[in-house]
């Protein structure tokens, strides 16, 4: 692709649309926040365009697809599958400037927004009618709702509000021939075609360029949160008392675990109040009006399964802090970060077979795991610059947490960095009906090609 | 197709699957609950085969796609939009029998079943675990798994727990060519691959053959259920009731409304205590710990807008009369069944604008409705058999409720009666896409043909 062809595709543009080109322009687009190996060399795409509207996405993608030009999309570069990042001589679309809030039903309880909007933006702009928008990533200072819907994000409450996906009714999606369709609608109930919609959650930008999200709203609970803490001197222990929690008639809105040299180096950089515990610390915490009782039995449960100290804590303070832990992480070393999720039952043996694992490797793995819901982060640290021993240290916990009925990604998606695992988790016949229907919607294979299927 | 291809089929499969190919034999399997023109004649399929296992379907298929066989899917036949019907020399897949429950895991809140099994058994089951299933459309008693999967069925609790599509975690697809597929998982979080599983569900059968399915149950909430009812003079005035407790601090599990002649029908009949209101009735119900709260506020809900009478009601008696209003209005008339679903504050307007069509039209039209979840069923009389009038009223009611931002199906699906309006609510471009996945996974259109999409 010559630049030459680059400039008849910006003829094709108004002048709001930036194209660029000058590799210092482009460097901020060409990332995301996955650590990597000093030795992978960034790919360098022919133009990153930023686009104002659907319609300047469609022109784009109508032009790459003549073309067969590869198409990266990058919406705020928080992932860590590596899914955004651009194709040698490809095109990157960065959908941060359209960021439009374009309107709030608070009655009906929805809200519709460009892509680009950044999760944060869009929850505080809820709450000023009373409501709030429930996926909340660690990230939602910087994620976008399109970035968070192309990878169904989880994040701290999805024991109580579910994921991304369960907070989207209608999309408007550019396909790689350049045509804009709108899936899905605004009524609680749809039982009208093909549900498109939910198919594009989680896509990772294979099948299409989000561009506007229509999302529910949900009435803020009243009262004031209720947290709690409990440390203990073993992890398991602390996986058990999770189990139990969630068997329990405790109503929980957040229940995170970390592991005691996370807890550590969170409590280094920020001072937030943690104990430190001999090897996990949990922390929970209840909104509403039964949130007192729900503490309670929370605690009850803790201390039942041999918490070595148990402790409740008035306000959220803690999940801030809790929401620093990914950067005290990459602070202080390089890692390979895992993304398992087991049928919470599972948890203790996954926590089990994970120890032992990093034994029989003598590798360091930390843990932070959204354990409510089952989702755990294992964090393999990458020794010296050898990628390769913590890759396959990371395999192997993956392969632990299939065998115990869990999924590769609980919630950053496949993206590259997970792509060699999926035979772990479908059989050919469902890879092969995957990839038909990306084939379906992007016949030339230019949209994220080769990843996250 | 001839009888001597069937029985090299019919060579293919084991004693135990039945191959009906006698009329009558055949003919329980021929039909679903709408009520159709006496000028419908049925078509005549090649035969009916009641597999027992994933593999028997798998050869069925293998087979139908081999010789370009239509194929339709029967469950229970309790669907209101024909698209359980059969095709002339096609087969039917009749999955009644692929009715075992495989498994419960009671502390993953998981259950895996055969698609045949019928809704309320599943439930039944669960309930000995502490947990419930929580689909219940008033069909509950007949309708499959599999059947209201397809669909994406509705029913009373959906402003509780949402629709079916909500409780599935992952599904066995036997697909147009006999291969079979596995989506989804048993994690809460799952960012893994395309999100396939939520394809199929309201697919209603153009996709592939469901025939195991892994759905999530709830625990039972503490507490007797208590419910309301409140009689009104004017239908807008219950409308406007329904939208103000929707947006009270009211938990309510189902609300409902019916309008005076369906309430004296259902009375008549049942005897389940109902006043007969002038105008409309709202029935509502509420389980759990706040459950007293949450009725005191919605009788004030109505109240305030003027309910003429305003009662408590223990039990959930009320509720099972609500599901018998269907068969006592057609044991009365014959009806074509609208499905419009709407959000739920253009709920009153919706209601005035199908006054408004049936007094221009002069026809009579009954409104039974999940008004809690904006889905509404107008009921337009068949007069004299007259269908083409009766067919004319519904698609202007459609297309009002189109305009207020509605759907053209809440919960029964499309299948063939509903097929004409999707252009209502898809651009070309949205359905050319829904085209291209059906023909991304049967590329010989051979699944339900012509339906749904
Ligand atoms: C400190 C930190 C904490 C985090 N915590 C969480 C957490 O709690 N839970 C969680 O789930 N994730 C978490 N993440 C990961 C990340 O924030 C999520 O994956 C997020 O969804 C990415 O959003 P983004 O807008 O940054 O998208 P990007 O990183 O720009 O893109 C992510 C993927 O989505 C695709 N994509 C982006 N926009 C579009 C679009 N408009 N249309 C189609 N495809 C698109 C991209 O191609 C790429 O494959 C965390 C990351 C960091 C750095
Ligand atoms: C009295 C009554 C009350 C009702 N109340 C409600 C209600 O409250 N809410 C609601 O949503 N609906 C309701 N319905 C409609 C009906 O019960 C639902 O549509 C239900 O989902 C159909 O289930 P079934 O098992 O009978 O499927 P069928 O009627 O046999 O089939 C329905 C559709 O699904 C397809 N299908 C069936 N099984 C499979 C499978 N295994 N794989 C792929 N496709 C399949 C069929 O081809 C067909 O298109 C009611 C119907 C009646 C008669």
């Amino acid at each position: 692709m010559s630049s030459a062809d680059i400039s008849s595709l910006r003829q094709n543009l108004p002048a709001e649309v930036d194209v660029l080109t000058e590799p210092e322009a482009m460097a901020p687009f060409l990332r995301d926040s996955a650590q990597v190996p000093d030795s992978v060399e960034t790919e360098m795409p022919a133009a990153v365009i930023v686009p104002r509207s659907t319609e300047h996405v469609s022109t784009i993608l109508a032009f790459a697809h003549e073309h067969e030009m590869p198409v990266s999309i990058w919406s705020a570069g928080t992932g860590l599958a590596g899914g955004a990042l651009p194709y040698e001589g490809g095109l990157v679309i960065a959908m941060h400037k359209m960021n439009r809030i374009l309107g709030i039903d608070a009655d009906a309880r929805l809200a519709v927004v460009e892509a680009g909007v950044i999760v944060e933006d869009l929850d505080a702009e809820a709450r000023t009618h009373g409501l709030f928008y429930a996926p909340d990533p660690a990230s939602s200072s910087r994620a976008t709702v399109g970035g968070t819907i192309a990878t169904n994000a989880g994040g701290l409450r999805c024991i109580a509000y579910g994921t991304t996906a369960d907070h989207v009714a209608a999309l408007t999606v550019v396909l790689a021939d350049g045509s804009v369709i709108r899936t899905g609608g605004r009524t609680i109930k749809n039982a009208t075609g093909l549900n498109l919609t939910q198919l594009f959650v989680g896509s990772e930008g294979t099948l299409g360029v989000i561009t506007e999200a229509t999302v529910w709203l949900t009435p803020v609970p009243q009262g004031e949160p209720e947290t709690f803490l409990a440390s203990f001197d073993d992890i398991e222990d602390a996986g058990r008392a999770v189990v139990k929690m969630v068997r329990s008639s405790a109503d929980l809105e957040v229940l995170e675990l970390l592991d005691a040299t996370v807890v550590r180096w969170v409590e280094e950089d920020n001072q937030a109040g943690f104990p430190l515990p001999q090897a996990a610390l949990i922390i929970g915490m209840a909104v509403g009006e039964n949130a007192h009782r729900s503490i309670d039995i929370a605690c009850e449960c803790a201390e039942q399964e041999g918490a070595q100290e148990v402790r409740r804590q008035p306000g959220d303070g803690l999940m801030a802090a809790r929401k620093l832990s990914l950067p005290a992480l990459q602070k202080r070393a390089v890692w390979v970060q895992g993304d398992t999720g087991v049928p919470v039952p599972r948890l203790p043996e996954l926590i089990s077979r994970i120890e032992q694992i990093a034994a029989e490797e003598k590798h360091q793995v930390r843990i932070v795991a959204h354990v409510g819901d089952g989702n755990l982060h294992p964090m393999i640290e990458v020794v010296d610059g050898d990628w390769e021993t913590a890759q396959h240290v990371t395999d192997r916990i993956t392969a632990a947490a299939i065998e115990l009925e869990g999924v590769i990604s609980g919630e950053h998606g496949i993206g590259i960095y997970k792509h060699h695992e999926l035979p772990m988790q479908f059989d050919e016949a469902t890879m092969a009906a995957q990839h038909a229907v990306k084939k379906a919607l992007d016949p030339k294979g230019i949209l994220s090609p080769g990843r996250a299927i």
